[in-house]
């Protein structure tokens, strides 16, 4: 006999081998690899009584018959490089199980791209079906090899052939929309905790900081003539790490890239471009670090005689969930006797923009390790087991919310 | 009337616009258009007597009739990507001219493969012919298309197929080489100074620190549990400024490359590969810095649970220039009443390798803005004049001297 367990491990591990990278699993966002993904999902959804269709922006719906409103579940299916086998799949899986415990009114919304590692950007596919980013914004960003994200979702769309689409996202019958994802630290687990009800999800504030100097001759360019451009971005990179530490646990700052030219062992670089991220739970917070950085940079450039131009990626403000929804997912808990406690996410999710339209609720279920977007990734079965029960019974308890 | 001010600018001119780049020369090491910039010189070369062959290394000699022992001058013809139109070129062509005005035991060597820039160490040409270098050596060495140095050689080879293939270098011939080069820096023209004679050539200690941190992600990975590789290598960088500052004018120390990994704006980064050069005129010097700065980077991995691998790339003693070469070319300058002083250079030159089995003189004609490595490179034509003068004086002062 099949049971739930072995059914729910073994569909996160047909997802995880479906495309091996080295070590992990590699689907990126809107290329083949996903579209194969959301081909077993549908498969899947088809065995609990839904229909499967496509949405113009490549999210998957898996609807019930009929034109009743309904309550949905669901997370995604594309990866990082060599990503792990819960970061999606989980609350993706746990959404297919749940449907099949919930009569009626229910149904699966798997987002499209919602990873940012090909793009520079990601929950592509949620922030497209709600109104946030436009074909144009999607044209504009590109991967490694020159693809634009407007073009791969069209090949994406083409992988998905079989299913049929629909003309729009069905958005206006949805009551409820509750996501289920891994924890991506450990701090459930150092307080015993197997679940956590998102309250505020942080805004990612993004620049590119560019530094130039001068390229000049390693050994011929005396200490005091150098314009070196890696310098000032150095001195940066230690200054947003100073600031990380200042303003933990809100607030956090990581200079993530770095690119340099000419990237010679014998020339003074010339150009450095350093890219930062600074997130926070308090859109005030965010501004004065980044003010902080900001100020410290100029400062790092004309120390050293380089130009500095500052080149803002993406502001978003931090997201703070429906109050009812929270108090719902807490509600369900309790009387699981599941132990759950409120907190922040500080990476972002489709649930925050999902939250725009429709109340949503974002829940993490513990990380035994906190490792996230690599093949460690882990999670306790009693806790996947408790995050299951919450999640059906949350939406059989959504149910009969108004539209 | 072509005057050798035409010849030798028009010369400097079609060797600059031979193999054009984006806005300089692209002359690659061991590449089909330094053979076509060897042909050039070859063809000047037949029109004042002399013979050319190569020999198995790549360097272009150009002899004259007969058994006897003989003085050279020349430097080389390739570039660094978008190089200048006098690094290499303007010895070159002053060695042609020269050699038009001593009559007899005057040859010219050219030597191939000068610039680091392709494979990442330079003066391949003239290592490889004074045994400091092997083939195996040649053959670990690789371009960023995968090309090695050997097989590179191969191909640059058969492109000087019409010039007469040398059995080996006939060093043995050779009474004294003179290389005269643009200066790098702008000490001469700051001390009114027409011509530099190199007394030092700093030698490069060149290592690479790998620091080996925690991919984690950028928003979820609290300051106090991130493991960043490049904040450690950014306060590495900072060690190398400080340092460099510290042990002017003699040694200088450069970050030059650095390269992360995953490079993502969502991830810490969890890998850093910076590259260090270290010169002095002084070993001693360079090893108290290279020592230092190991020492600090160590601490900065340390503290941040970073860990720090050190692969030393390269490490070269300094070169002390032949003390009577050296006088040599003051008494000629002193004659001629060309103002000149002793420099010591911290690049690296054909010169200082060639010093190693010939008696070797490096002078250096002013620069007039320091620029090197670039479109912009140049000198004051009364300078280049004054080096014409002084190496035509100086071979024919050598000629005389015993192999």
């Amino acid at each position: 006999m099949i049971t739930a367990k072995n059914r729910i491990q073994d569909r996160i591990e047909e997802l995880f081998t479906l495309a091996p990278g080295s070590g992990g699993a590699n689907r990126p966002a809107y290329s083949k690899q996903e579209a194969g993904a959301m081909l077993l999902v549908a498969g899947w959804a088809r065995e609990v009584g839904l229909e499967p269709g496509v949405d113009p922006f490549g999210n998957l719906w898996c609807l019930p018959p009929g034109d009743e409103p309904f309550v949905t579940s669901g997370s995604h299916v594309d990866t990082v490089p060599d990503g792990g086998r819960l970061d999606g799949p989980l609350g993706t899986v746990l959404a297919v199980e749940a449907a099949g415990r919930v009569s009626e009114r229910r149904g699966i919304l798997v987002c499209a791209a919602e990873e940012a590692a090909r793009f520079g950007a990601g929950t592509l596919g949620s922030r497209s079906m709600t109104g946030k980013l436009s074909d144009g914004d999607l044209a504009r960003m590109c991967d490694t090899e020159g693809q634009n994200a407007l073009g791969a979702r069209a090949e994406y769309l083409v992988a998905l052939e079989e299913i049929p689409r629909l003309e729009r996202a069905p958005l206006e019958r949805v009551l409820a929309h509750v996501e289920v994802h891994i924890e991506q630290r450990t701090d459930l687990r150092k307080h015993g905790l197997s679940l956590g009800v998102a309250t505020t999800i942080a805004g990612p504030v993004r620049h590119r900081l560019r530094f130039t100097g001068e390229v000049a001759h390693a050994g011929e360019t005396p200490a005091t003539e150098r314009r070196d451009a890696l310098c000032a971005a150095a001195d940066t990179v230690l200054i947003s790490e100073k600031l990380c530490k200042q303003y933990a646990p809100r607030t956090t700052a990581t200079a993530g890239t770095l690119l340099i030219h000419p990237n010679s062992l014998t020339s003074i670089p010339g150009v450095a471009e350093l890219g930062v991220d600074i997130r926070s739970v308090e859109a005030r917070e965010a501004k004065r670090l980044l003010d902080e950085l900001l100020g410290g940079a100029r400062t790092a450039a004309d120390s050293r005689g380089v130009d500095l131009t500052d080149v803002p990626l993406s502001a978003s403000e931090p997201t703070v969930m429906d109050e009812a929804m929270v108090r719902a997912a807490e509600a369900a808990c309790e009387k699981l006797d599941v132990s759950c406690g409120r907190c922040v996410s500080f990476a972002g999710h489709d649930a925050q923009h999902i939250a725009g339209v429709v109340p949503a609720a974002l829940l993490f279920v513990a990380s035994e390790n906190g490792v996230s977007h690599a093949p460690d990734e882990a999670a306790d079965w009693k806790d996947v087991e408790a995050a299951l029960a919450v999640l059906t019974a949350l939406m059989k308890n959504l149910q009969g919310g108004k539209r």
